[in-house]
């Protein structure tokens, strides 16, 4: 992306961490992840004590999707624009596994196929109006693609501006595993049946049937995999452009940006593939049951947070890692060293 | 043992909190286990809609075990009591994620091998002043393994009086990874080197010293896998009975205990064997990376819920996997059911 440039986190900063956290009042390495996690914050916020997160938002892309013409999915279009509406007035599982998290949800409309009205908490930011069916040509055009990821961009920065400095991904489209699925496909070269899962639920005859759809898509399309931007405007959606432009924003400000499950982890890989330092700034939050997710996660050499059969989307994944990340900076900052508590070190 | 009794849980109620996370708006069981966790809180409360947990207590017991003259451990004895300052002083692991998890410690001298003054905070119930070596003979009596059982009943029963209706276990005791793994053996029937990890982290060298330990303390005391008290009178440890009893007493109350690592789930085990209904009761917290820990899981058939390379104790893994149960509580309580929200159900 022009205007952009990622650099990776400072190595050194991971050592100086790693030092703190030896000298507090626990067996070293002990606390296993929850060290791992408070190492990242201070490379990634370039600061040996990190301010806790006072402000955090979890990010809802939503985008619909003509590919559901196909029969991909169990629900209908429109509860696509029913959800939106969901979100705004408190109801849904990121609302309220957000407000656990101590997390602000921001809904935006990034590519819905309605026209909603001026409704207070939604942010319309719309690029399409729904991405066209990609077995029948490409999802959007390279420039509609290309201002999705500067929307999601945006977004970072604006939010940044405002004390926000942590993150988190977050969907919401019918249909969207199977851009997701198709995405996973073409950038870790799998066959479209290995990373195809059931999304919200269909049976075995409608798995078969979305297989075949992101095989005929891919075949028409020909998404060229070593152009990220060409995958994402044959194959993709709206809602993923915009969380890779997010993803590429925070990572630009050094802010750690928590990927949920298969579609936000679709739109990392963008992220990734144009930048691929991008991933340093990234936290896995689950490992979904989606098929596609694990294989996606493995190749930008993430490991997943948690592993709780998680396949709802919206960010529900990531306001509960956020909760964990937390508990490692805060381990970091709160503890007591040995020398502190008068407590003796290790026989040596 | 005497005056306990636990019933399993109520079926029905698990099936009629299935029918309301059906109801609420997301693809059915698309939330995994945080609809589990729900599910078998209302079938634990007896509630078919809980209140959430405004008071909840993790419980520190601390003991000293006389098998550490056998160089088990990286670290000195005398490590329990500076520990047991540092909780009450606010600077350990636990201190700082009980408070992220919204939960109280509570922490107990069950069996420390020093003289505590009266201190602020500290429960003074000790049973015995550490444990005997069981390399050389039974680490207590039978009368005392009873006694710390008792011990954790009545705790249990003092807090659900106070208002306290969610419960953590956790442990503090140099050495105590050995009686846990010696008692994961017995009751698992496993031998001791499938079993036993390195603790707070030994090296190979003493792992397999230790590995030794545990088969001559075995083969010398002939624990009785069907007579629970006498493994934890033999091999076992005064806090690994507190814990028992704390889930026995929580089992019989409905109130609903989250079991940390090693030593709490040696504890656990100790429990279910007593009284196999209390398994129901049971939230197992985490996979540590202590080997004996998973083996002795399954047999209850538990499923952890984090995978975080935890091997530190003290209740930490109970205290994160807290605010995960509570997540699953919330979603079934606060979320939007597919009717208030005017959200298309499923296709059919």
């Amino acid at each position: 992306m022009e205007g952009i440039r990622i650099k990776g986190v400072d190595d050194t900063l991971l050592a100086l961490a790693r030092e703190r956290l030896d000298s507090l009042t626990k067996p070293q390495g002990s606390l296993g992840r929850l060290e791992e996690f408070a190492q990242r914050i201070v490379a990634i916020t370039g600061n040996p004590m990190p301010h806790l997160f006072e402000k955090r938002a979890i990010f809802v892309f939503a985008g619909d999707h003509g590919v559901v013409d196909e029969g991909v999915s169990l629900f209908p279009k429109e509860v696509t624009v029913q959800m939106v509406h969901n979100f705004l007035s408190g109801g849904a599982a990121i609302n309220v596994l957000a407000s656990h998290a101590g997390a602000e949800v921001v809904v935006v409309d990034i590519g819905v196929d309605h026209d909603f009205a001026d409704e207070p908490g939604l942010i319309r930011r719309k690029v399409v109006r729904g991405t066209n069916n990609m077995r029948k040509g490409p999802a959007m055009t390279r420039d509609k693609a290309t201002r999705t990821i500067e929307t999601g961009i945006a977004l970072a920065r604006e939010y940044a501006d405002r004390g926000y400095h942590l993150f988190g991904t977050g969907d919401m489209g019918i249909g969207n595993t199977t851009p997701s699925s198709a995405i996973a496909s073409v950038m870790t070269g799998a066959p479209p049946a290995d990373v195809t899962g059931k999304g919200t639920g269909i049976s075995d005859d409608s798995l078969a049937c979305k297989v075949t759809v992101i095989e005929d898509a891919i075949a028409l399309n020909r998404p060229d995999p070593h152009d990220p931007l060409d995958v994402l405007a044959k194959v993709g959606g709206a809602e993923i452009g915009g969380i890779a432009g997010l993803i590429l924003g925070a990572a630009s400000l050094g802010i750690p940006v928590v990927i949920d499950g298969l579609i936000s982890t679709a739109g990392a890989i963008i992220a990734w593939a144009l930048e691929p330092a991008a991933a340093d700034y990234m936290f896995a939050a689950h490992n979904s049951v989606e098929k596609g997710h694990r294989l996606m996660l493995e190749r930008m050499g993430l490991e997943p947070i948690l592993d709780m059969g998680l396949r709802l989307g919206e960010g529900t994944g990531a306001a509960l890692a956020i909760t964990l990340i937390e508990a490692g900076l805060r381990i970091y900052r709160e503890m007591a060293t040995f020398e502190e508590a008068g407590v003796s070190k290790e026989l040596t």
